[in-house]
């Protein structure tokens, strides 16, 4: 897959700008890792206070970081000045989010002019191994702010 | 659209249980108001601490409680004993999580003995008009604990 | 729910003739049965030259029919001029595709300027019954056409 | 990424058998090209009978070749005996499908014992280079049907 140019020099200070206004990562302890053209990392430990009754992570949880991963992920390619919101996105929970810590990798399918698809799997983190538990298909949309 | 019958007289409770094990509600302060066969709401008011970076509610949390609601307008129909969990779910963000409250409300669209659909809406609440803010279309799975 | 207002007067026109170009319509058997703003319908008659391996309509076909008429709900409410592209859907299959013929019923859920999202649903047909097989989110851009 | 084991030796027969009985394979012209323990690849020409009203493949086309190829992939790693159904799926159209022929390659994400989570991709074919023009991501369950 050829490596993404951005068309953003300072995309990376763009990206963790952003990602510091999301006051919901503060609250549930989510943390962004990497930051690269295309690909985004955000990582958040297990906590009690996040899980869904069975005593794992919460699948909004779940998705609030591996969304947040893909629309930074897209946010890395935009041009200066311009905006990203998710459109929508789908969740596969493919076993139980159970573990300590987790990584949400996301990278970008395609980026268009308007709209740009993203990728994005959460894996619980135990040692050296990493175990798939979600994966993300979202689309999102680029915003480019008027200056009238 | 015909009613529901539940399996279980006792849907009521056994929903209220399950909700009330699901710690993450009680972190971002979402509540249970109704629960009827095949139906289900939950209510959450806006706080900052759970925002994105424009200062509306993230999509995570709308998808938090969204797929809360899903899941247990599907155990209101599940056999006694059976447990449900999420498979997928797919969450389209038409406005901006703006507003003092919001309720989503989902219901069941075809329940199976293995997987039930669910579609769920999250509205945001002023006086008394609703407006849609996001909707959602769920998988659910029904599993039923072995007795060995 | 509101009835929405076509922003063109001739939009069932519009509407037909466009139907009318989709090659494979034609080849599949499906017919645009009704127009209304935000509302379309097209029926299919089942043929076992569309069939998967049981015999049952293809999933492919059941989204040929159910994401034309998703567009053409959206393209309802366009403005003159104004093209409708789809952007990503979501199928759920309920039930086989089983029975003589189907009908696929399309309603906008929020028409934005860019965005419009509708859902959808296949009932098969049986005298005067109606079962639901499939139900599908939809999200479609609406492209207006640069005159320079 | 790990290779998969097929739990039946036979894999390979048991999917062009279960694929020859698609009636609407035929219809469309699509081929099964490879299949490998856990990945399908369908290639399909383009027809002026199967496209939408710019004159590309329709959306329907496309999703019925990737989803086709999901399901096996997962059939490709199913205990002898055991049918693959197609849950629900979600198609991202990221291109116009343009080209004179097309190959869609699915791989499996997560092979349960109930529930295959496929990952398929759609490719528009130019002499030596490929163009990603579609993504899926799709939900399979397995069944096993009953000696009584």
């Amino acid at each position: 897959m050829a490596a993404f140019v951005p068309k953003d020099t300072d995309y990376e200070a763009r990206v963790r700008a952003s990602f510091a206004r999301q006051r919901v990562m503060e609250t549930i302890g989510a943390e962004l890792s990497r930051v690269e053209p295309g690909e985004v990392d955000i990582e958040i430990r297990f906590r009690e206070d996040l899980t869904q009754q069975h005593g794992y992570l919460h699948a909004g949880i779940v998705a609030a970081v591996v969304d947040s991963a893909c629309g930074y992920a897209a946010l890395s390619l935009a041009p200066p000045g311009a905006e990203v919101l998710s459109i929508e996105f789908k969740l596969n929970l493919l076993s139980p989010a159970a573990g300590e810590s987790f990584v949400a990798r996301a990278r970008v399918k395609r980026a268009g002019r308007n709209v740009t698809v993203c990728a994005g799997d959460l894996f619980a983190l135990k040692g050296d191994s990493e175990k798939l538990v979600a994966t993300m298909l979202a689309t999102m949309m680029t915003v480019v702010a008027n200056s009238s």
